[in-house]
């Protein structure tokens, strides 16, 4: 008897569905069924292929698939290995704590739906993540308190240096990570050490709203680069930008992936003109699908790209932490700027989370959210399909991130149909708030990551209701 | 018998040194020697004013320093006695840690000598800070990493209003406070909330200088405020600033505090005007002697002040987190600046720092510092006046603070001298490079904090031997 279960799959050459895709969903079915159980083999990819009649590759893809999301592993030399998923469990939503003689202020709420941008709270590991802060907070409280390295603790830089190592595709050693007080600190520490009042930076329209009223607050120029679906292009117009802020991994908000080619040309361009390129990886994790592609900057051999990658998206959005990787060139720079503004990170969740990291409770983590995500993203979008049967309304599967955007007319008003969701308890940001210009795309995005499916099948009909009423009211 | 002892104290009337100052050193040292044990009652001010022959003021003023110090305790109603001093202990430096295949970086340095500015980070308790965390992470891991409320964790900021009711004479409701990444963080939080690139900003010369490079990255335009012995004086020239920001408990770095009547002459000025006041109160707790004025915000009946507290002098300067008490009515323009900006203090260490206050552990923290620093301050005072016996070098006594402002004379270049004082392996920043204008003031900053006797005694003929070399090298 093989050590793999032997998988019996119709296939079907002529459906809608690519091939792979049909492989990956029969896989998964049964891994969740319980029908292939966790820790068995998977059989190998080319004796699949030939038993299935497809190409080898296919089968790779499928088992990618399965290992992005979770469902399975590879281990080195020896296959792919169905995971221990166990079930998906929501904890309970927390309850507001008894503070004594305290008069009552804002309670917590739960996120209302399509709510994006924030992971799941209800499922963070609150109990290891607890017992290793407890743990270091036992045997080594030093660490907690007392900063060596104004950059930031170091085996936390250890452990990021090894994530970026395997999966990023970077080759960066500690010294050149500083942790900063998440993904804006990181932007912000990069402007003052770069830029000077009246230089101009280049952002992606549409694109991420902080960065625009930070770059706005400092005094800079900003130079609009425009989006396509494969990310942003390249700056055409004059003067030249001293500095472009990217989302190669999943242009924000809109979701593409920049291709390989358009990578290198930035970096081509960059070169040329000294300019800089920042990446913002801010959830290059959440993959649902494809392979990954190389972060940017691992491409960069001229030291012209500054990483920043955070832990609000993948980890916890109120530990407040992220990172920079600098090239070696600006590390004085940037300690300079450290010097000058003060640093804002807080010591005290890095040695923690450092541990977590080397520990692989926070991959355990990833791992399960990045399943449980998937999933309701796939709920998201069959409801989506259910309601919306109307070509005014469009929207483009990135298999990424955590929202979906969901496009509609340029006549309609995007945000009067997002007041009146806000008025029906939903909260699905106008794409347009997202957009400079005279001449905004419109829209909206919609999250997925913080609701399970009764909360969005509760929600979707509402959302249609509104969003279809704006638009046959459109003369 | 009475239950206090009987003192024997012979005063001179005389003597440069104030009475109260007289009856202060010598029961302080009666303490110390252990005279006069833990948990004895001191005598009624009364009587013992009466058996000294001075008014009972004179007393009480001695008993406050005492009491201030952290050598005694006032129990409402019942008198004043003698606390548990235990013996000073430092505790050993912090080894590096071992990180498994890391490149060597930067390894753990202890402050150089006269650094200002730093808590000795040596006497952190961090066994009790420890247990507290770790106790909070298991028994309530949520608190940890769940925002119920983007101003900050309820228990901490009902810990905080509690502090600023009793030490601060500030009454104030939790809701009025705003946790943030450390008081910079709170500054660009107020300025970006209230003022526009263009406005003016009234900073004091000499100032902070972090808060001085922040004004202009913002592109605001500064007014420098002169500052005598007393703080700083009320804005004469023209436009009116929009915003004073002042630090009027302790003048940074000069040191003197502000007197009541300015205090008011600044809200009079600021309602006048429609101004805001900004009050920075760094270090406040760090009083040695004389009564603390209460805060300039406690007197705001018309709310223009702001007040911004900082934990990284009095507690941990690696936990990054501060605060801001608003007035009611600027709490919605303060939350849409959180929104627009995204917050950056980490919520982690908040509900273990209220737990910490309100078990009293912290307030037992700065009570021992405050009577280490009190006597490393008495250290350097006297080694100074040892080693500086010029009248071309001045000093100041102001009771506060955690570093010595040493005047040196106009012609004198203090930047050289203290580039000087860097290669013989000490730190003591250049007064005129916290000044703006074209005729700095010259002098050096001492801090005391972070060093014991021996470290002070020998810095100090190395620091006498540097200045008074360029000194005498002046025509």
């Amino acid at each position: 008897m093989p050590d793999h279960p032997l998988i019996g799959l119709s296939l079907d050459p002529n459906a809608p569905t690519a091939m792979f895709a049909q492989i990956y969903d029969a896989l998964r079915q049964r891994i969740v069924c319980g029908e292939i159980g966790a820790g068995r083999r998977l059989p190998p990819s080319r004796s699949f292929a030939e038993e299935l009649g497809v190409s080898r590759t296919t089968v790779v893809t499928a088992y990618d698939q399965l290992i992005a999301e979770g469902f399975a592993e590879g281990r080195t030399g020896s296959g792919v290995y169905v995971s221990d998923i166990g079930t998906v469990e929501i904890a309970p939503a927390p309850q507001p704590r008894s503070v004594a003689e305290t008069p009552a202020l804002a309670q917590p709420s739960a996120l209302r739906p399509f709510h994006p941008g924030h992971p799941d709270m209800r499922l963070f590991p609150h109990r290891q993540w607890g017992q290793c802060l407890a743990r270091v907070a036992r045997t080594d409280p030093q660490a907690l308190a007392i900063q060596t390295d104004p950059f930031g603790d170091l085996l936390l830089r250890t452990a990021i240096a090894d994530y970026l190592a395997e999966w990023r595709a970077m080759k960066v050693s500690p010294e050149q990570i500083l942790i900063t007080a998440g993904a804006s600190d990181a932007l912000e520490i990069c402007v003052r050490t770069l830029a000077q009042p009246g230089d101009s930076v280049a952002l992606e329209n549409p694109g991420y709203r902080v960065l625009r009223a930070l770059i706005q607050s400092l005094g800079l120029q900003t130079i609009w680069l425009d989006v396509d679906e494969h990310g942003a292009q390249l700056p055409t117009a004059t003067p030249v930008p001293l500095m472009s802020v990217l989302t190669p991994s999943s242009q924000y908000p809109l979701g593409g992936a920049m291709p390989l080619a358009r990578r290198r040309d930035f970096l081509a361009w960059s070169e040329h003109h000294g300019g800089w390129i920042v990446e913002d990886d801010y959830d290059s994790e959440f993959r649902y699908g494809g392979r990954p592609i190389p972060a940017l900057s691992s491409f960069d051999n001229h030291g012209r790209t500054l990483y920043i990658g955070s832990f609000s998206k993948v980890f916890s959005d109120t530990l407040r932490l992220g990172f920079l990787v600098m090239p070696r060139h600006l590390i004085p720079n940037i300690g300079a700027t450290l010097a000058r503004f003060g640093s804002k990170a807080s010591l005290i969740g890095q040695r923690p989370l450092g541990v977590f990291m080397q520990d692989g409770g926070f991959y355990r983590h990833i791992r399960r959210m990045r399943r449980i995500y998937a999933e309701r993203r796939r709920v998201l979008i069959g409801l989506f399909r259910d309601h919306f049967i109307d070509e005014r309304v469009q929207w483009r599967d990135h298999h990424s991130g955590m929202h979906l955007v969901v496009h509609l007319p340029s006549d309609c008003d995007d945000v009067e149909i997002a007041a009146r969701a806000t008025d029906a308890g939903l909260s699905c940001p106008a794409l347009s708030t997202y957009c400079a210009g005279a001449h905004p795309r419109r829209g909206l995005l919609l999250g997925f990551c913080g609701f399970d499916a009764p909360a969005l099948q509760d929600a979707m009909p509402k959302l249609a209701r509104i969003v279809m009423d704006a638009l046959n009211r459109i003369p």
